[in-house]
């Protein structure tokens, strides 16, 4: 694949400052670019590798003015990260292999029924009475349990897990290694100190557009669904316990995790290693910061919170900026005491 | 499967309070419950469900009294949740599917033994010298190395690797993706910064009726055994490095972790995302909140410890609370020095 | 396997102190030995299981002096540590399966190449155009995309996922489970607030003698690599963002969190739980406590950081031991306003 740069300008209803001539065969990290290579620069913290660069080109946006000399050609265009990710689209299309057919040996039952231009990876598994869509991708070594459905357009990585009974809707993706509909960590303490296992019969209901990412876990539900709404994208290693609900366009962030029963609203971001305490309803568009466990319901949209437990994250960072001065602050009440 | 409220109420030895006949073909949430369904009501968090619910019948405590009028049959039973969970497992026994055989392709080794009764699904994979009990399930994709044991009637899940040497007790339950004896983390500083590999040449030994979670790691012990003690149920994604010993009945809640050679008691329960410091001794009924790091081992009995470094949780929660208010401390000792 | 204490002094170059013929035919941990069994005193935490261990050797530095009588046969060496994990290897060498060949059913695409001496097990996956070196152990259900190149002496464990275009230097190990170049995580927020995806265009490159713990996940880069160093020493369920850089023999420890375009130097450690926000450079000898989040760039080398959000180790434990005083320090403070 080669373009050149007025091609790419093209593409993008970008507009060229520079020559424009020069073939691109590549998209580059702006601080490792090479001659033939594509850049952008969105974010202004990379701006001083702008003037060093030997990208070829690199994409900008409109109102972007130069503090220095450069070698590269600009393309100018109105949001100059939109403006790459709709060239990573197009590069994408043209360089994504084409997954379709069935590999030998894959495993369906008898009474499974899968839609047309699919793909079944070799070592692949599907047990009794699934029903899957069209153009739907089972990698290798995905698994699929009884009973479970899965829409058109979904993408199933290698070694996915989808237990019994789990339902999954349209266009989505579950990335390497997530396990899909495992049982909820649910014991009954016995007299004597032993756990009995209660039966988990519920499943797991993913909307469409969702996004599940690698060694993920989702556990199903006692009864009914651990319900993921539409357009909801959930990073790797996330933890979602067993009877949670989440609203639509929520995402999750890494190692996170969700106890059981919690229900979190819609548009909320749940950042790194942040964690959401069981029974709990957390309002439209909460944003819990990294690390951050939340313990109360939140009922007030729109807050944004921090702290080993969750706080506003204003008053969190003040208090934490005293916190690191405890030492001193102690000192001076006992100066205050002595003075007495 | 369709039953009477009167059959379940016999099942359950329970007392029905309004209308027996009607037929109840799901088990509901009390909050989404529909005709048809049955629920219970044990936390009362939930009670204003109860005068909601279209639910056919809802299964609550003896001595439990509803304030408001409401449309569903009771079944009242000592414990509505044990209940509950009884009519789980008898609904599980009837609809849970069987397993049994050997589906195709599956590999063993011709030196393995596997025991009546059993199930090994398509590309299940079992190496060398395996000994496995009656009634053992091995999903499709498991992987068992040289030399594992697994006693009876365990259920290995789809995707479960279980490394060389590991020994499984009775009537365990391994999820899908856990990974159970894998190199331990052993590394030893070399004078010019780099790091030599530590064989790790013991194994991982269940005892019976352990539970671990799906994509969960435990680690082989350098030499003897990491020990997981009978009756310990652990959740999703926690990791156990090499040499722990985990006492009978403890609980590990997901995204946990336990470094190398600790040891924890009997009966502890570790909430989700709690560490513990590799070589402490943990005392027997500890209870380590969510978030929290266990830096100093543990020696009285029955503690319940909280923060960011574990703390009793009652001096920890009142510490905290002085923390949000730190910056008014700050002021306020400001105004005082002002005052000398 | 059975020899001498006299003949493993021999092994270590070490002194015999005590009965030299025993036979040793196990490794044991100091406080469970049995006759038969040799273990190692380092750590003199566990001195005082010198003295009741029923071991019949022990591993000892030349400068260890008992302060008691014991019954174990003593070899003296230059570093009891280092003397045992020789021993280790020793026992590693004689004890260690030899995987070799190709088990059937395996898959590997006809436009794949493998060097000589290597090992497919049952239900391995290659896809096309990958390049595998020599004496490479790719184990059962090891999934390799497209255009995966993987150096020489790799062992890959059972169920490890690369991904397409993921590049694999010389002596890598990867755990089982694992997975290597998964989508990152990266979504271009919409004006209706959905969520679009962003094409991941990159891959994952691991240099020489890399090590990838169990179930860890590595993600592909937007674009170019995601980098990590040579040696360095990945933990369990560890998650590296795309787009990250990780210096030489950096080492992290199990469920610590990598953030995007992170960029780790040499050198470092980072302990359990351990998260690093996104964009930020970390100099060379950093160590990173558990627990700890850092959310600015660490510029100076060999700093050691703990706490909520990181800070010198000193200075944080110094604020802790007043944290836990909080509500007293804020009676003090009433106390003096009162006099006031």
């Amino acid at each position: 694949m080669e373009f050149t740069i007025n091609q790419i300008a093209q593409l993008l209803n970008g507009r060229v400052e520079g020559d424009g001539s020069h073939k691109i065969s590549r998209l580059d990290k702006i601080q490792e670019g090479k001659p033939g290579g594509i850049s952008f620069l969105s974010n202004l913290k990379y701006e001083p590798y702008l003037y060093t660069t030997q990208c070829s080109a690199v994409i900008v946006s409109q109102d972007f003015k130069p503090s220095k000399p450069l070698i590269s050609t600009l393309i100018r265009v109105d949001d100059a990260y939109l403006g790459f990710t709709q060239l990573l689209e197009s590069v994408e299309k043209l360089s994504k292999p084409q997954y379709r057919g069935v590999e030998s040996p894959a495993y369906m039952h008898e009474s499974s029924r899968m839609g047309i231009d699919g793909y079944r990876g070799a070592f692949s598994y599907i047990d009794k009475n699934c029903q899957i869509g069209d153009r739907v991708q089972i990698h290798p070594h995905a698994y699929l349990g009884e009973g479970v459905s899965i829409g058109n357009d979904c993408i199933i990585h290698a070694g996915v897990k989808i237990m019994r009974r789990s339902r999954i809707g349209n266009h989505c993706e579950i990335h390497p290694g997530a396990v899909i509909g495992s049982d909820g960590f649910g014991f009954a303490p016995q007299p004597d100190g032993q756990y009995k296992n209660i039966p988990q019969l519920g499943n797991v209901w993913l909307e469409d557009h969702v996004s599940v990412g690698a060694n993920t876990t989702i556990d199903c539900a006692t009864m009914g669904s651990t319900h993921i709404g539409k357009g909801v994208k959930i990073d790797n290693l996330v933890q979602i316990a067993h009877n949670v609900r989440i609203g639509e366009n929520t995402v999750i962030a890494s190692q996170s995790g969700v106890s059981g029963s919690a229900e979190i609203g819609k548009n909320c971001i749940l950042a790194g290693k942040s964690s959401i305490v069981g029974h709990l309803k957390i309002a439209d568009n909460t944003t819990v910061g990294g690390n951050t466990a939340i313990m109360k319901s939140i009922s007030t949209p729109g807050e944004t919170l921090l702290g080993y437990i969750g706080m506003d994250i204003k008053d969190f960072l003040k208090s934490y900026a005293v916190f690191k001065k405890l030492p001193d602050l102690q000192n001076k009440l006992k100066e205050l005491e002595k003075k007495q």
